[in-house]
């Protein structure tokens, strides 16, 4: 398997599961500084222009609660979620659903306004309102999702590598991390294991 | 199980899967109108605020993409699903996910962009960009993802009732769905299901 990633996106998610499933898989990193996800190459593989797309033998996926669930599957032995259980398992999904139609899309209205209005003022306005948008995700995530240690509670999951991969980017987004004790211990524990540190370093290297 | 929606949202999807799949279920309605959704009671059932909410007998469910796997697993004989292979599964799921985290989304910036902005003007300029942002996407799903004659190809699956739903918002944000053959053809060919039919009457009525 081969995994599309950009340094610093949600692409990290699924580095860090190929890494706890023990999979073979090679990396390829996509340039957005020259606009790379949109060469006719790139476009090719993801015609969405976004990351991450995983080459399997069977075909090009994106979307990462599609991808991750994958690797969970694909890669039964790693326990990466509560497979023989469709409740849990529908229980993963939403936490991840959450991550990717909410979370996300909050973040990114501080950086990728221009996605969804073209007025300058505009742009201003929704970075305005990133760090209390995002906020409030983190404070429900806190308070209402994040089970502890873990997310789903005492397993491991692909909720883990998702929720840690979003959570590196409160500072960024002016959310101080400390307001969210469970989520700020969460992102703590994960940057201490093998594989974080191993996807961490080969994307900023 | 008890499923909680509000009239023209994207609990719909849910609502046609459950008849789809046979299921024993009931609905109830969340009056948005009257901000219900943030009553003390509905926020008990789900925390964001947000429909759908699936009761099960294990808890409670939320975010469509999820519902949809967990139905379709939960009903095995009705095959709305390929839960047998992992990779087409999570074609299933990246269909779904595209679905919510960027169609949704791009649809939610007409009535909903309160969420990412304050400033009146903002409002106005996301509501203006609508138009564009939605016709990419069925442009994208016209061209890249719908297989035809079902989303996957030859099989029903639970991406049909999701993309069916959000295909209904296309005329309310100033898209022409005569622009999309093939989106237009399956949003007709949906509309004539008996599953459809009896949601959709049921969430009109």
């Amino acid at each position: 398997m081969k995994l599309y990633y950009a340094t610093g996106t949600c692409a990290l998610a699924s580095h860090i599961a190929l890494e706890e499933a023990g999979a073979e898989y090679s990396t390829a990193r996509v340039n957005f500084a020259t606009g790379e996800q949109r060469s006719a190459e790139y476009l090719a593989i993801n015609p969405k222009g976004r990351v991450p797309s995983l080459i399997t033998e069977r075909g090009i996926l994106t979307e990462t609660p599609a991808m991750l669930a994958f690797i969970a599957q694909s890669f039964p032995k790693a326990k990466l979620a509560p497979l023989d259980d469709p409740f849990r398992f529908a229980e993963v999904q939403a936490f991840n659903s959450y991550l990717c139609s909410t979370v996300h899309v909050a973040h990114a209205h501080r950086m990728r306004g221009h996605r969804w209005a073209d007025d300058p003022a505009a742009l201003e306005a929704m970075k305005k309102k990133v760090p209390e948008t995002v906020a409030a995700c983190f404070e429900l995530i806190e308070n209402k999702m994040l089970q502890g240690p873990w997310v789903m509670g005492e397993t491991y999951t692909i909720c883990d590598p998702y929720l840690f991969t979003l959570a590196q980017w409160m500072e960024g987004d002016s959310v101080d991390p400390k307001r969210f004790p469970k989520v700020w211990d969460h992102r703590n524990r994960m940057s201490e294991r093998a594989a974080v540190r191993k996807a961490v370093a080969e994307e900023k290297g």
